[in-house]
């Protein structure tokens, strides 16, 4: 039988201001990716989210990111090593009591946006994330991207990791993610997009625009919820799982 | 065998900003309520003052205030019950990594500021503080000024309680605290707050103006290290107890 | 010739946050409050909103709030009228540097939410604000709730003023705006706004739920443009009164 | 007859919290840049400085940074030319109206920290930030790091500039600052600071370690008043300028 997850980002509101359906993607994901307060969320937004992942039986993370609301946490940020294991140790800290109080505690940690691409691209600020996990709660899983710096290093820190390819995400000949700013990084072809993941998920790689195969565990796939069309695909990607016998569910 | 805890304030400091001496009082106090980034105090800060108290065998609590770093969470903000519990749940988990971060544990809560006062005026809003405490971690000691809907709450909660007097504040006939406003409600004169201390931790009273006893257990007493003046105080107490044979040290 | 002006809140968002259709809402109304950065609205924002404002030939005003992106404003803070009068003096000096930036200067003030709120039942924070437009700018007209404290503080402080009525909110029977806890305070039957609309705006008065009249220029309507609905009850209204015959344009 | 020019950075605090003796440095320099509550200052702190600024005859300026109050403006963030432009621009307003609410409007403009060093090193910085200045009121002076790409800019753009050297660091062969990393940087003899002033402002050159002399007008020498150390170095710079018959005074 084969499994696999499927994780989104949620809980990305500030107050009155709202991004992406999380009720909708909630009936899709079996696991959500939370956001702590620093570049996204709020306390109340926090418990909400916590709770409705709870009723819909979808596995909770903590998914910490820079002190940037403004920019969203997508700003590479000078941040020291030091300061990322104690902003990171914060925000697993306050994801956990929300969501023991929503009834619901955090199982994994998945870092978001400048942070983890800083951790993909900087040994040092994976293994500081890392030092954070295992200080706080060292049985957190550690979500990371297939093949990255960040896997090995939650590795070596001894977490239990989990292997994570993005669904609509182009890749490089090397298996690394391809940048946005290159044209055909971001893919919107709802069929092209459910095919190549069912091959991925299927087969144990990562595969790239010339259709080479790059072995690696395929434990979770990310997808989007951020706009109608984001639900969808995600939705068409479950759907097509189920049909194929495909088992989605958390990977906790 | 007498005994007393003393209490103090401290992490309050932001970023660059340094707020009161925290290594002088943190040689002088056995209880240390450590802001939680909302009302003061950053993850950096945190981790260091959590760190330091470790190392000076100070006791940690949490000390959850309102998202109001400009008016340092003295200003009375409208929030909902609810908002409350969630505000506070989030502030005491970022405490507790940032606690088993530094190798120490936060083993009490107490609020602050106008948190505090609200709790003490309204109990809704103490009941609220203590379901975010019952949530999060029911072994939290709840530190409440002796006398008030807190420690009353608190207890009804299931909370294990200690009771706070204020070393430097006057108090009403009622055993309420005189509020700032008033003519006399802050106390200066050192070796007359040192000589009312002691009477007070003897004898298990708050004493009033006018001499009045109102009994309650005296578990905590709350000195201040924002000045050097409070600092002289605090040490000026501690000396005070010593010579006199009462044991100074945590209540947890 | 019968004139009004129809007035919004504009650039309320944050970041990557999005609150209302400002593109729709710029085709319809004759001014435009624009958040300043407090309790919505960045500096991106901000000028970008200044400059669609300048293409589509509406006025624009400062829109002052609450430090409070958390609580869009909404909260009342108790802040002393020294402490508002500041805060608003910051808020317009940023919002005649990003509309001069756009080529767009602001023509206008009209307070946001708990400030304006809190200024209607309280004559020393209405006078504070007054205050604040007299001594950055004092050829700025203050919108006001039509007869209200603001609108008399105003006048006295020797503002030029205008007269700003809901169309969406009911009155009571003295003239005040109903408070949105009670039933019926919120119109949503878009003919029966159009209508009443249509009937204050051409006799010069505010319509109580009963039908009274109480006389009060009409200078400004304010619609608004947080959701589909609302964005559809501010085209019928200017829809309507142009096929009457009302010339709807800036009261500048 | 010689003139020079003492800034320093003022106005720094934030909420309760208090940096720097800016009365003290208030009474010894003639031109005061003040924080616009971005990387520090608040619109209390602003009022009241500028006020103080006006009771000691000190010309007040603007003194924009990074919106980073947990990183005092010194971390480099990734913000594009026109996002600085429209923050630069808000702090400028901002600035702008306090001052004038305070009686004493700011006449110049110095980027702080971060900000600052980003111009010095990136041309299109430099000009994104003399696009804001020029665009909110092109009358303002730009004081800039002598020497710079800063300075030229703001030239180029039509702005009236006054070049700045820093009393209590040392530069580089190229007549480039040298950075605080590199031993030596920061210099805090006293007596060797007053002289080697005393000497660039009368040969009008920045002397680097080595004594070779790289002409510039002096304009304006950086004091700093952020500890009781730099205090002294200030006033003992006042004293031997005036000793020297060199007058102190606003380059305004």
């Amino acid at each position: 039988m084969v499994t696999v997850d499927l994780n989104s980002d949620i809980g990305e509101g500030f107050g009155d201001y709202v991004l992406g359906d999380d009720a909708a993607i909630l009936g899709i994901v079996s696991s959500a990716n939370v956001a702590c307060g620093f570049h996204a969320g709020d306390p109340e937004i926090m418990a909400r989210t916590f709770s409705l992942a709870r009723e819909r039986g979808v596995v909770a993370g903590a998914h910490p990111g820079f002190p940037d609301l403004w920019g969203f946490g997508r700003r590479k940020m000078p941040f020291s090593t030091g300061e990322i294991e104690r902003l990171v140790a914060y925000q697993i800290g306050a994801a956990q009591a929300l969501s023991a109080y929503a009834g619901h505690p955090v199982r994994y940690v998945k870092p978001h946006g400048a942070l983890s691409n800083m951790a993909i691209a900087d040994t040092q600020i994976a293994q500081a994330i890392c030092r954070a996990v295992c200080a706080v709660d060292a049985s957190l899983v550690y979500l990371a991207p297939a093949r990255t710096h960040q896997e090995r290093c939650a590795r070596e820190a001894g977490l239990i990791t989990r292997a994570e390819v993005f669904a609509d995400r182009a890749y490089m000949p090397d298996g690394s993610l391809m940048p946005r700013s290159m044209p055909g990084a971001v893919l919107s072809d709802i069929d092209a997009v459910v095919a190549r993941a069912l091959r991925m998920v299927r087969g144990g790689y990562i595969e790239t625009p010339d259709g080479a195969q790059i072995a690696t565990p395929v434990d979770s796939l990310c997808v989007h919820g951020d706009s109608p069309a984001a639900v969808d695909m995600a939705r068409a990607l479950r759907n097509r799982f189920e049909h194929e016998g495909i088992v989605v569910r958390g990977f906790v």
